[in-house]
């Protein structure tokens, strides 16, 4: 299943066009995953303390519509492929039932060397838990 | 032909993993392609006084390496495709020799309403001086 | 009386010293004030509606300790001055009940036009429900 | 002597009222801090490598005018108090000879465990390259 939380737009966010500044969403994106990971029982912090990371090794955003200054977004995330090398985790943003932003980011498996190495088996477990196929769903 | 600046990356770039955060490369490339829209006579501060604004419609990033505080980095950026209704600008961070990171958004062109018009002439002939095909280069 | 929200750090707030960069707070303040403001039936999209601003005229932040990646914060916000020119409001940020950092900003009162002005007297009512006094409260 | 460097606002630092957001600032006052240590010899970074770190004990900021998309703007920095414990960097940001924000953060010294030490004296001697009373230069 996906995993759903709330944001509120602060003024830092927004940019002079009055509308929230594109890179935010990869901050928004963050967060999503972040909770996301919580929720399946795999922290982040906790990753952390077992010796691996999760550094970004692709972003992608698409813009159809504008979050603004006050706006309650919801924020929308989902694991779409996955193996014992990386992550695709799916990100939407929300403005009600209005989809302004979707993209995804790929995670890959650090040491604390920033060596490449596979994920542990129990993240690959967890990861079943927010695994989601949008098509499936109709 | 490509545009190309330096930035200094301070402290505010950084994350817990010690790398510059990957949100903030988003910023970069809008650092480069304002420099990149200044050098080829077109200021986005002009377009914004003529009366148009170019929105981020898209965005994409790959990470291959990763910047850390106080690197001195060279951000390029170049446009790989344009029409009167989209521009396509890669952007590029290396520290010296080596490539971190490279991306590029894709701009449209609306009004001051938010409504989508087709760019104006002036700056489509801009475009062309900032056009530039990696491989017809090598 | 106060008012209190919560807030978890994201990854994007941290810095190489593995603790919230400084400037941060300074937006975690904003995220406090805007919530305050809101709960005492003044939101500031609302002023702005009304056709004026509050911006910043002074801010000041003392940093007692740190807070890490993915601490869940307590923001708490107050009125300790106010008048029909300027208000003042005190933030804290704790951790659980260690006191991490406090600071206030000032606020002024401007028009569209960035004029100086007074503030709506309905303004100045609401003020009323957000003054706390730390000392008198002892 | 103060320090001085310039830098471009950027889309990324407005907020929707059209000026740069508050905190900003802080992030400004940074970038021409580390500048104004690698000019008087002691880069941040060479004081990280030798296991010492800085961190922000108190900041302060007082807006007097509004910085814009794309002004050239000039930060000065200069070191107006020091002692083996603390340093207190005046910061101060203009568009030509407009004053817009001044300001000041008081560092002390850690290491790397975060416990306060004595700075070393070598930094203390860099220090008076840096030291400026601007009551003294009327």
């Amino acid at each position: 299943m996906y995993y759903e939380m709330q944001y509120r737009v602060p003024y830092a966010d927004t940019d002079q066009m009055g509308v929230v500044y594109y890179a935010n969403y990869l901050e928004y994106f963050e967060r999503s995953r972040t909770e996301m990971f919580r929720q399946i029982g795999m922290p982040y912090s906790q990753m952390e303390k077992e010796g691996f990371f999760m550094p970004v090794a692709e972003a992608h955003c698409k813009y159809m519509g504008s979050a603004h200054y006050d706006d309650l977004l919801t924020f929308r995330a989902y694991i779409s492929e996955y193996s014992r090398v990386r992550v695709k985790i799916v990100s939407e943003v929300r403005r009600g039932d209005e989809l302004l932003v979707r993209g995804y980011v790929v995670l890959g498996c650090v040491n604390s060397n920033f060596k490449i190495i596979r994920m542990p088996q129990s993240l690959v477990d967890c990861c079943e838990k927010c695994f989601y196929d949008p098509e499936a769903d109709k």
